[in-house]
C-alpha cells in the first residue's frame, strides 16, 4: 500500500472494508478520531492497541490486517467493473453520515447511476422472504407504482419480498438499487443471481463488503442500517415477529426517516410484524400514491418541485445528451431518448433518473418529459438554472 | 297526559321520543332550555313557534304532537316488557350525556341487565353488512375474546359485522348489547329477528324510537352516535369508504371514546374505510387482548382494580344471591352460579356482569370468581366497602 499519495484515503477505506466488520461502531470511532490512513497505520503495526477492544479482537484483526491488500482489492474491483465510494466523494451520499460511527468506511458500487442522485428519491421496500402471494403482489405493485412515480425502489435482493420490490420496479422500467449482505460479485441468494445481475444493469447494486465476501446473519442485520439510512423511508410489506425486516424499520426510525407498513390480515402470522410496528409509529400504507404523499412531503428534498438544481452546463456529457434527447414537448420513451442520445435504454433509464432527482424531467406513466422549470430555463436561455 | 305527577318527566320524555326525530339537536336545545314538560306544552299547543325551525317543520312536529300519547305509549311498552330509562334515572349512562344537545330523550331497552352497569365496560364492534369471510370471521373472534376478558359488546343488530359481533358475544356466554334504529319490537333486519330476541333475553336490545317505528336511512347514521356514546370504545372491522361505521368511528372520536380498526388486505375494498381511518388517529387492533388492553387503560372507569364500589348491602336481592352462590374460592360456571342464586342461567349472566361493573367477580374463561378484593372485604366483615 502507498503512504501518502492522491489515493491514500481511498486505499485506507479499501483496506478497512477488507478488515473491519460492517457496522463495527468501535472501529468507526477510530476512523473517527484518527483518520482512515492512521487508523490502518495502527492496525497494521497492531500496537498500540485502540481504545474498546478485547485482545482477542485485536489479534483477529491484526492477523486480517497483514492479509488485506487494498491496492490488490482496488484492482480486481476496477476489473470487474466495481467502484469504491468514500465519504467526501461526489457519488457519496450524505444520508449515511447518518449512521454517526456505524457509517460505512466506503460503499463498493456495481452499475452505472450516481447513488448519491439515486438515494435523493429513494424507498425501501422490504419484507419476508417466507412471504404470501399478498406479499409478493404487494410489493412488486408498490415497486411499480414508485417506479412509475419517480422514484428509487431499494431493498436487499432477497427471496419474497425484496425481490418482488426489485421485480416490480425493472418491469415499470424504473430504477432499483440492491443492498447486499456480501460482495457485490456475490449476488446473494444464488437463486437471484439474474436478477441482481439485471439489477446490476439497468440499476445499482451496493454493499459494504469488499469483492469475494460472502453473507453471515449478522451481516444481513447489520446491512439493513445501510438500507434505511440510503432511503427516504422504508416500507415493510410483510414480517413475522422479530423480522430482520423490523430491524431496517426500527433503523429507519432512528435514522427520522418514514417508517410505513403494509397491512394484512389479522389472522396472518406474516402480518403480525407490520401490525405491531403500525401500533407504534409508523404509518400505515395500502399503495405508492399514499408513500410518495408521504416521503415526498419534504420541500428541500424534492428539487423537481423548485426546478433545476445543477447548471446545465455542468451535467456530465452523457447527461447532457439525454436531456438533449427529449421532446421540447410532450413525453417521450425511454427507448426513444436512448436512440436520441445514443446510448443503450439502461445508460438512458439511469441517465433520466439522475435528471429527475436534479429537477430537470418528470416520469408520466412509461413516459418522460421536461420540466415545466427545465422548459422555461431553455426558453430563457437561462442554461437551466 | 297528566299534567305534573310523579311521572311527569317520563311521560313527557316518552312524547318527545314519539315526536321527535332522534338526534335532533335544535329540539334538544329546547329539551336543555325550557325542560321536558314545558317543551312538550309548546309543541301540543304549538305556539309561539320555538326557535330554529322553519314553519312546514313546525306545522309537521304539530301535527305528530296531536296524535302523541305518551301514556298509552308507555303502558304498552310495560306491557311488552320493555322500559324508558331517562337522564336521572338509575339505569341513565351519563356517558350518553356527552352528546350535548343530541343526547337522546330518553333510550326504550329491553333486557334485564342495568344500561349503565354494563355500558360502564362496554366495547363498541361495528362494521360492513356485506362484510367477508374474514370480516365475519374477525368480529365474532373479537366478540368471543371481549366477552371472555369480561366486556360487554354493543352493535347495531345488523347482518355482517354487527351480526357476527353480537353473536361471538353470546356464543362465548357473554353480554351483548344491540341498538336499534327501529322500535325495539321491531328486529330488524326481519331475518336477524331470532338473533335480537336472543340478544333480549340474554342482554340488553336498545333504542330511541318508540314501539312499532321503523328505521330509515337516516335514523340508521343518527343511531350510531348512541353506539359510539355508550361505549368505552368502537372497533371497526370491515368498512368500505364512506361505510356507515365510520360515522361510528368518528362520532368515538369526537366523543374523546377509543377509535380502533382491524387491518385487512391492503387490496380488499371491505377494508380501505377502515385503512383510512388507521392513516388518522385509529389504533390498530388484532385481536380482544390489544382493545382491551386501550380501553381498559382509564383508571377511574375500571372499577375492579379498586375492589367493589357499592357496599354490598346496597346490592339489589337478585344480585346479592348470585354473589352468594360464587364460591369462596376458585371459579363456578354461570349454570352452577344460576343453580345456586334459584334464577335462569340469563338472569345469572346478567347479574354477574353487572357485579363485575361494580368490581365483586371477574371471569376467567368459562367460569366466574369473586375479585381478590370482594373475597378480603366478605373476610373482613366489611360488606364489601
Amino acid at each position: 500500500m502507498t503512504a501518502d499519495g492522491p489515493d491514500s484515503e481511498l486505499l485506507a477505506r479499501v483496506f478497512l472494508s477488507r478488515v473491519l466488520e460492517p457496522g463495527d461502531e468501535v472501529a468507526g470511532r477510530w476512523v473517527r478520531e484518527l483518520g482512515a490512513a492512521e487508523t490502518v497505520r495502527v492496525l497494521r503495526k497492531g500496537a498500540p492497541q485502540l481504545a474498546g477492544v478485547t485482545d482477542k479482537r485485536w489479534a483477529g484483526l491484526h492477523a486480517r490486517a497483514r492479509e488485506a491488500d487494498a491496492e490488490r482489492d482496488l484492482g480486481l474491483a476496477r476489473e470487474a467493473g466495481v467502484r469504491f465510494v468514500i465519504p467526501g466523494d461526489t457519488e457519496w451520499s450524505a444520508q449515511l453520515d447518518d449512521l454517526g460511527d456505524a457509517r460505512p468506511v466506503g460503499l463498493w458500487v456495481r452499475g452505472r447511476p450516481s447513488l448519491r442522485m439515486w438515494a435523493l428519491r429513494s424507498v425501501a421496500v422490504v419484507g419476508a422472504r417466507a412471504c404470501t402471494e399478498y406479499g409478493a403482489h404487494m410489493a412488486a405493485t408498490l415497486g411499480a407504482g414508485l417506479a412509475e412515480r419517480g422514484w428509487v425502489v431499494v431493498s436487499g435482493g432477497a427471496y419474497g419480498v425484496d425481490g418482488a420490490a426489485h421485480r416490480g420496479a425493472l418491469g415499470a422500467g424504473g430504477a432499483t438499487v440492491a443492498v447486499l449482505a456480501s460482495g457485490v460479485d456475490r449476488p446473494y441468494p444464488r437463486g437471484h443471481t439474474e436478477l441482481i445481475n439485471r439489477i446490476a444493469e439497468q440499476g445499482l447494486v451496493v454493499g459494504e463488503l469488499p469483492l469475494g465476501e460472502h453473507p453471515t446473519a449478522s451481516r444481513f442485520i447489520v446491512r439493513n442500517r445501510v438500507i434505511a439510512a440510503l432511503t427516504r423511508g422504508t416500507v415493510v410489506v410483510e414480517a413475522a415477529h422479530r423480522s430482520g425486516s423490523l430491524v431496517t424499520a426500527r433503523a429507519a426510525q432512528r435514522l427520522g426517516r418514514h417508517t410505513m407498513g403494509v397491512p394484512g390480515p389479522a389472522t396472518s402470522s406474516l402480518s403480525a410484524g407490520v401490525h405491531e410496528l403500525l401500533r407504534d409509529d409508523a404509518v400505515l400504507v395500502t399503495d405508492a400514491a399514499e408513500v410518495v404523499e408521504l416521503v415526498g412531503d419534504m420541500g428541500e428534498l424534492a428539487p423537481q418541485r423548485r426546478g433545476p438544481v445543477l447548471p446545465r452546463d455542468l451535467l456530465e456529457p452523457g447527461a447532457r445528451r439525454v436531456l438533449a434527447a427529449l421532446p421540447g414537448r410532450g413525453t417521450a420513451s425511454a427507448d426513444a431518448v436512448a436512440r436520441g442520445a445514443q446510448t443503450t435504454r439502461d445508460d438512458a433509464i439511469a441517465r433520466l433518473y439522475e435528471l429527475r432527482s436534479l429537477g430537470y424531467v418528470e416520469r408520466h406513466g412509461d413516459g418522460w418529459k421536461l420540466t415545466r422549470q427545465a422548459m422555461i430555463s431553455v426558453r430563457d436561455g437561462r442554461g437551466g438554472c
